[in-house]
């Protein structure tokens, strides 16, 4: 492994005076739940009691995958290019919500099988190949090339870091990436692979059975491997590495990292197998209707702030979780305390 | 009853037009889950394939309660003004969001028991009295004073209305108000008391148990009511009774109507049975941490768009919420089509 990340564990020795403060608002203690606890891990990644978001990023990574040509979804490939063509347009609901809360949104070409302009404008050029190889008939990748993606990918971050960005979401786009997000949940979660698959954008009841038939086949062919880069490359994508790398560098930086949905959490369940410490740096935002995603998610001990039932990738449950994150940094630097509002406090 | 609300069932002849508006987004059918639904409901209530929320507001009614005298709360009464003049300088948990999303705050004082200053910015005066009598020695207010809040309350929302305003949600202030709600709850919908009372604002085992002993002896000393405006006379109080005149008059307006946590559904509750059509205009923002608030959603068939552990009121659930419903605004406006964005569509 060439990529080195170095996440230390968080220091805690603010914890008290950060509970003390969010305590001390005026509201009853606990009041608002959730919001209480982004705030506390938050002020923890910052080392603060006054944190704050600064120029927010979202990179949604685009790949095609060689599984795709057998059948397991319900779009066709070209769909993946098409859909890149339609961020850099403005018209997916990412640049929607993006938009609404003024997130910076970056299209980054991890391995889409087309050639997009050179000067397309939002488009990072990050291609390790035109899509994946299909994983039914040899590994989607190389080791090397799984390592290119998390190296590269940590650059990317790297650079929005150095830029002034201290929180950043990930999304994605590639047709038939819910088999290969299924296909690492099952091995590194050891779970079986029927309770991984899902309907993805929506199979039937017959074509979800052949997608599971398909997986199940190439689990058996290829079997378990046993570190996080082997199953990466085996049954990864490039946006899936990719995605993991800059999950950890973005922890690496000391940056808030928003995990998103599905596909989003199987490259989270590889960086924390590269980086456990990674996970103090994460709030997952949104449990997707994926079926595979609420097992993971229980799997992680994560508690998602959303559950609206969307299932659309992209980074779309990152950019609508949002304003709640924020309201989460508002609330410890904007309210009163009972003090300075002259408020009683609890009598019994 | 003197106020008379008109709220017709909302028509649905444009139901297939805005659901092909929707299903041709470029995304899978259903893909963004909740945020689809609550677009075609507020495409329904305001009768277009491009809606729009205007000058959203938030009413926080504030009022005092007799039964806060049998010790059912946490916090002494005077809370309740104090939090009043928090709200008006702007320190509170609902300033802050309310804040963050442009929602235009104002806060009513429905019978809190202190004299506000006439000039306070942002208050608006529509006190009944100071404070409800004790439910647990007498009706907590007259049906005439009932009468009189809905009306007035409903006053209220109409000029709101005219000046431009076309989503409102609505919150409160009142120590002791959950004791008020969980009676509401029990009579109107037939549940056992015990099932309707809960911390509130953080009591112990040990309070917990006597506010449920003094609730339990109310029911038996005053019974339950059949007519909707007997129940609210009886249990209620001057917040939950303008607020339900504001909920109703706000369909009427025919407003985007946002339903905070229990106290406010226990308001809800009470505008729907003097007016059932009430449920088309509204949408749940927040399931409570309080108890009692997921058996009455329940009750109600009504799913909250969030669940973040939260219990503090102000309408804080409301203003939370918001941006995920001008998210739901914001794709049925600003998405490209499959086929303007030049996007195949499924192959299977």
């Amino acid at each position: 492994m060439q990529a080195n990340f170095s996440i230390p564990p968080i220091a805690t020795h603010l914890r008290s005076a950060i509970e003390q403060k969010i305590n001390y608002k005026t509201k009853p203690l606990g009041a608002l739940g959730r919001l209480e606890e982004v705030a506390l891990q938050i002020c923890h990644i910052q080392q603060t009691l006054a944190p704050s978001l600064q120029h927010p990023h979202l990179l949604v990574f685009a790949g095609d995958h060689g599984i795709a040509h057998e059948g397991v979804s319900a779009y066709p490939q070209k769909v993946t290019w098409q859909m890149v063509m339609n961020f850099l347009g403005g018209g997916a609901a990412i640049n929607v919500f993006c938009k609404q809360h003024s997130i910076d949104l970056r299209v980054v070409d991890a391995g889409v099988n087309h050639d997009f302009p050179l000067d397309a404008r939002g488009l990072i050029h990050n291609k390790i190949q035109k899509s994946t190889a299909n994983f039914s008939k040899e590994p989607a990748m190389s080791i090397e090339q799984a390592e290119t993606c998390i190296e590269s990918a940590s650059k990317i971050v790297k650079a929005i870091a150095k830029s002034g960005c201290n929180v950043i979401g990930f999304g994605e786009m590639g047709i038939a990436n819910t088999s290969s997000a299924a296909m690492l949940m099952s091995v590194l979660c050891n779970f079986p692979i029927q309770k991984c698959v899902g309907r993805g954008t929506g199979l039937g009841d017959e074509a979800l059975q052949h997608k599971l038939d398909v997986l199940s086949k190439a689990l058996i062919k290829n079997g378990k491997p046993t570190s996080p880069l082997e199953v990466l490359a085996m049954y990864g994508g490039f946006e899936i590495a990719q995605m993991a790398g800059a999950i950890l560098q973005a922890a690496a930086c000391n940056m808030v990292v928003l995990i998103d949905g599905f596909i989003a959490t199987s490259a989270y369940l590889i960086a924390q197998a590269i980086e456990p410490t990674v996970i103090e740096y994460c709030i997952f935002c949104h449990q997707s209707q994926e079926q595979g995603h609420t097992l993971l998610l229980e799997y992680l001990q994560a508690k998602p702030l959303l559950n609206l039932g969307m299932c659309l990738g992209e980074g779309t449950g990152v950019a609508v979780a949002y304003p709640i994150i924020q309201s989460a940094v508002n609330f410890v630097n904007e309210m009163a305390s009972f003090e300075s509002a002259g408020v009683s406090e609890k009598s019994v």
